[in-house]
């Protein structure tokens, strides 16, 4: 039976791979890269670059493709989507990617940024291939270092407050409000700065962009007092590079 | 200068250990183990594995204090805690063992399981330590698979839904009620099985304990038809072992 490892490979530090992670490149004959477009290209370079220094011997077999997720303007690859609903399509080319280029014993893997289990979709794609029954595998995760947990390691912070809690959430969310019942809050997916909506209150932000690579940008303080610079930052950052990474915590601080 | 690592060192399974963390181990002169009390002992022990796995060579002194933390009527250790405030106790007791037994150009590290983000009091001491102003040292944090990562990847499950929020949060909070605007909770530090009070309610649970040890137990299924094995299982498995580390997701399922 075929089987996949979905393997989280941390933030952007190649050195925030796990001992399980390398150990699961190793066992792996085909990995899978879904490029989500040029302007992302350097992460799919980060991505070969682990596979260089960990796999010096190139002991395996390499399949690109364009993934349509963020780039539905985009066409021409080899597994491009059809029409139609983008979830779907995306099962579709993953189904493809599996039965035409993985062997019926061989082991194949996605490398996933972070941790697989915070904003990623390789999980639910997979899930929903399996659903389709076309084809069958098995497949394990290996768990990663998130990018909040790389982006609070570097504030020197933690995520939650003694005994509080912590939400998760999208830049999208905290436009519509702030939420309610936690005064810690992390946001990512956010290109669109909804910070910008609460300068006015108490809140403190610890903010960081391409997080553990040689590009990493911090910036931490009052939310009034570094809004307009992390804004400034983000928006130059993104014009030389072509694309931003970039996550933050919003910590209200307590009534007086 | 004195430099102090904060290590996250994975929530169980020794390969949960990154590629950075391993770095840091090489890199210690010093190793701070707390521990919390006998019940938890299995927990030092593991540290002390992986310090044996790691560093053969035993290169590195080892200093052993109690931590107050969870164990209040214990006492007699060397490092035990006056009366009075217990985090200035705590924050005494890690200033007496980063002055006595750390060099002033030496290298300390305090091992965490999971990531020293979540639910890990270390850093919070650190800072107060420093704030005291009696010893001073820079200190950097290695961020850590959390227990909350390597749970969701048994259950091979993201923590969030499509675009959706997540809140972490403890068994204590969850008692008092369900977190507002999230239908993904994930609990952490439950003494008690807060998940009992939604029984009656649509919701999934990805339960697990010990999570990446030998002695790992998962459970996943409607709560309704779960809950009453876990609460058994757990039951079981702190009698038997003396201690018990786990965590849940709590997932409400869509309104039809």
């Amino acid at each position: 039976m075929r089987k996949i490892h979905v393997i989280g490979i941390g933030a952007g530090d190649p050195d925030q791979l796990t001992l399980q992670a390398v150990k699961a490149l190793k066992s792996t004959d085909v990995f899978f890269l879904l490029d989500k477009g040029e302007v992302k290209s350097d992460l799919v370079q980060l991505r070969r670059d682990i596979l260089d220094a960990h796999l010096p011997e190139r002991s395996y077999r390499l399949v690109e493709a364009r993934d349509p997720e963020r780039d539905r303007a985009a066409g021409g690859a080899a597994y491009s989507p059809a029409v139609g609903d983008w979830r779907s399509a995306r099962a579709g080319i993953y189904e493809r990617l599996i039965a035409d280029e993985l062997g019926e014993d061989e082991s194949g893997a996605f490398l996933v940024w972070g941790d697989p289990a915070l904003y990623d979709s390789t999980l639910g794609i997979l899930q929903e291939v399996l659903e389709r029954g076309a084809v069958t595998f098995s497949y394990e995760v290996v768990p990663g270092v998130s990018s909040v947990s790389a982006l609070v390691a570097k504030h020197r912070t933690g995520l939650n407050r003694v005994a509080g809690p912590v939400q998760i959430t999208t830049g999208r969310r905290l436009a519509e409000g702030f939420p309610e019942g936690v005064d810690d809050v992390v946001v990512m997916l956010d290109a669109h700065q909804a910070f910008r909506k609460y300068v006015d209150q108490d809140i403190d932000i610890y903010w960081g962009a391409y997080v553990g690579t040689p590009d990493e940008i911090l910036v931490s303080g009052p939310l009034a007092q570094t809004a307009e610079r992390i804004e400034r930052l983000r928006a130059e950052a993104r014009e030389r590079k072509g694309w931003i990474m970039d996550t933050y915590l919003l910590r209200r601080r307590p009534r007086e």
